[in-house]
């Protein structure tokens, strides 16, 4: 199988003020299709460690695929670099420069050099942002260039390098694989069967991915035969799926989200939230989802408790009482949004996320939470949810997603 | 100044599931020293890869810093390469032991195997897991070994290796930077500036880092005494800060809502939203940061019609006669949630996220926004988010966020 190497370029990623998901997102859409990526490299924007790092990469591997430096600043260098080990001329592309000029109007400044490529390059279109992509091809090495601002890359890698791929390398052998999504399990009540299935099935790769609040394992043979690789990996892929039925869930991306979505719209069901120390986190995941509006109606997002009391009718006595992360306060929150909204399904949230705020009583990480159904009675509890506040806040919308999910699965 | 290179272990890199984002910890921990890493590289758990990949970069470098494969299962190799590479025997270290018992009792399997130790390198203590770090120096190169679990990794190096590098090279010229962030301005606005001081300044390097909306400006000198490097910044900050003056906003990771916490609670204002399009993204940014409690009160999500008229008393007739994604409807929602919370300041949102949705009139991407002042007329207006849905929705984001920046500081 061909060796593929990913090289990122930009000094923002070299001070790590910009983490690296560019490598990780094109990694993983090559990995779903067979390929394995065998090396990340990141290099700064600076003309000879460019040249000499692609060149290095030249020697070790077939394929590269690079992101970024491809833009008309001073500091975007990717584009010469390849062209000069490709030895290939520049010229002007009529076309590019007439979708820019559609696109971004006549006195768009840079569409002189964006329209100016390489003319032994193939051109990715970039119908997102101005700075085409590229895929040089001599020798037996390919090097694809694309930008590295993430919504243009990912569009132009998935629609067109992907593709691209798949035809070119037609019929090769690849790595196969099976993704089970479990949710409400930790790593070590999974970890003893795969042992087990990995002696028995000595020739699949078993992975174990955990997540905040869920899990995913991976099942995988690398350098096969399409459906060979299929019937080796149904046994122990069947044996996983019976252990933890209960706990199951179907995800494309390995989101719960997308599970509770399809679930929801299934039974014609509605949702609304009621969030305190999430601030909007549950609903934002929610709606990232395409065709969300088809189920969930919306919340509210009490963050103070001013707004607990205004906008959900919790009563000022029972959060001075209580205080505003009790069951009694989380329960007062749903009654108030399933009421306010007539939804089917309600949630409701309040803890405490840190770094402040915390007490002996109720330390940082300290949540109630509570889901019901119109005139049923509630399922509320209480955990802790460690880490920093981003991670408080993460643990907790998949805490509630996941426990939500197993509960309307009944 | 001395050259470091980061290597990071671990399949789960290579395959996409785990993002990088050790390489960024570390990278902007030693950037924010004064060091910068020139390469990061990313490798398979493979003895014959990882050998060769760590001995390539001990040749262009004077400093590694690894993380990952320092388990004690059977694809954690990384301790036993490097002690190859630096001719190191192995002993048994009887206070880690020792410590590996408190903590994790006598029989916890691996202790023999975390214990056992490169008798050549230093100890970097791991306080919050099992496998203890390491650092090998010999001929002028350093190589530091970490365990790649991310909050074992960030303690381990902010702790001790930031310090043995500040004790280990007291007084070494260092890299010095200012970053300047502007909101509600394209790339190309800045570019033609950053030219001509490139002209001027040519000891300066200059970045543009944009995001979604916003971007930030780098300056940098390399290998430069501290008094120096601010006396050098200090004219081309000026001109950039003087060029973009109504621009600029103040933050320390460059995300506008920082900024904006400080600007209201300096004020004493306080915050509450209306969102549809953005279904609690624009809560979800603002209650990230720490503190957000002081002047965001919450709001609605008001993701379905019915939740504009029941939360927000936006009437019926309104949303039949205008639609959703009008001038009015934005407006009638700021009216109600100001009502409703009682906050100063309001922001209402309402768009057309995609992918579906659209119509002739009113395309995926369409977008109304509104803010106000309690008692005064809003600032309202129409802009087109381009973009998947994810994008679309971080635009809306930053859009308005900056807006509201820019019209509180007036």
């Amino acid at each position: 199988m061909m060796n593929i190497e990913l090289i990122s370029i930009g000094n923002e990623l070299l001070t790590g003020f910009t983490v690296n998901s560019n490598a990780a997102y094109i990694s993983q859409g090559l990995f779903l299709e067979g390929y394995t990526s065998s090396r990340h490299t990141v290099l700064p924007d600076d003309v000879n460690y460019l040249e000499k790092g692609i060149r290095e990469a030249l020697q070790r591997s077939d394929i590269l695929i690079m992101t970024g430096g491809l833009g008309s600043t001073c500091d975007d260098n990717t584009r010469d670099i390849v062209a000069k080990i490709f030895n290939s001329d520049f010229h002007f592309d009529l076309a590019i420069a007439k979708d820019l000029k559609i696109r971004y109007g006549d006195s768009f400044p840079t569409i002189e050099n964006q329209a100016t490529v390489p003319s032994k390059a193939k051109i990715i279109k970039n119908l997102l942002g101005t700075a085409p992509g590229f895929i040089f091809e001599a020798n037996s090495k390919i090097v694809i260039l694309l930008p590295g601002v993430p919504h243009e890359m990912k569009a132009m890698f998935t629609d067109q390098v992907l593709l691209f791929l798949k035809n070119r390398f037609v019929g090769s052998l690849k790595n196969y694989s099976k993704r089970i999504h479990l949710v409400g399990l930790p790593e070590a009540a999974v970890d003893p069967l795969l042992r087990q299935l990995q002696k028995e099935y000595p020739v699949v790769e078993f992975g174990i991915y955990p997540s905040l609040g869920h899990l995913s394992v991976q099942l995988s043979v690398r350098d096969c035969e399409e459906e060979k690789a299929f019937s080796i990996l149904s046994k122990p892929e069947k044996a996983v799926k019976a252990a933890f039925a209960s706990y199951l869930f179907e995800s494309a991306t390995g989101r719960i989200e997308d599970s509770l979505q399809q679930l929801f719209i299934e039974r014609k069901l509605t949702l609304s939230l009621a969030e305190s120390c999430t601030g909007g986190s549950i609903a934002s995941h929610l709606t990232q989802v395409p065709g969300s509006s088809q189920y969930f109606l919306g919340g509210v997002v009490a963050y103070s408790n001013v707004l607990k009391e205004k906008l959900l009718g919790v009563s000022s006595q029972l959060l001075v009482e209580r205080g505003a992360v009790s069951q009694e306060v989380v329960e007062a929150m749903l009654q108030g949004i399933l009421i306010k909204t007539g939804s089917d399904y309600g949630i409701a949230i309040s803890g405490i996320a840190g770094p402040s705020g915390g007490t002996a009583d109720k330390p940082v990480g300290t949540i109630w939470a509570t889901i019901g159904r119109k005139g049923e009675h509630p399922h509320s509890w209480q955990f802790h949810s460690r880490g920093n506040r981003a991670v408080v806040i993460e643990r907790c919308v998949n805490a509630v997603l996941g426990k939500l999910l197993l509960l309307v699965k009944g």
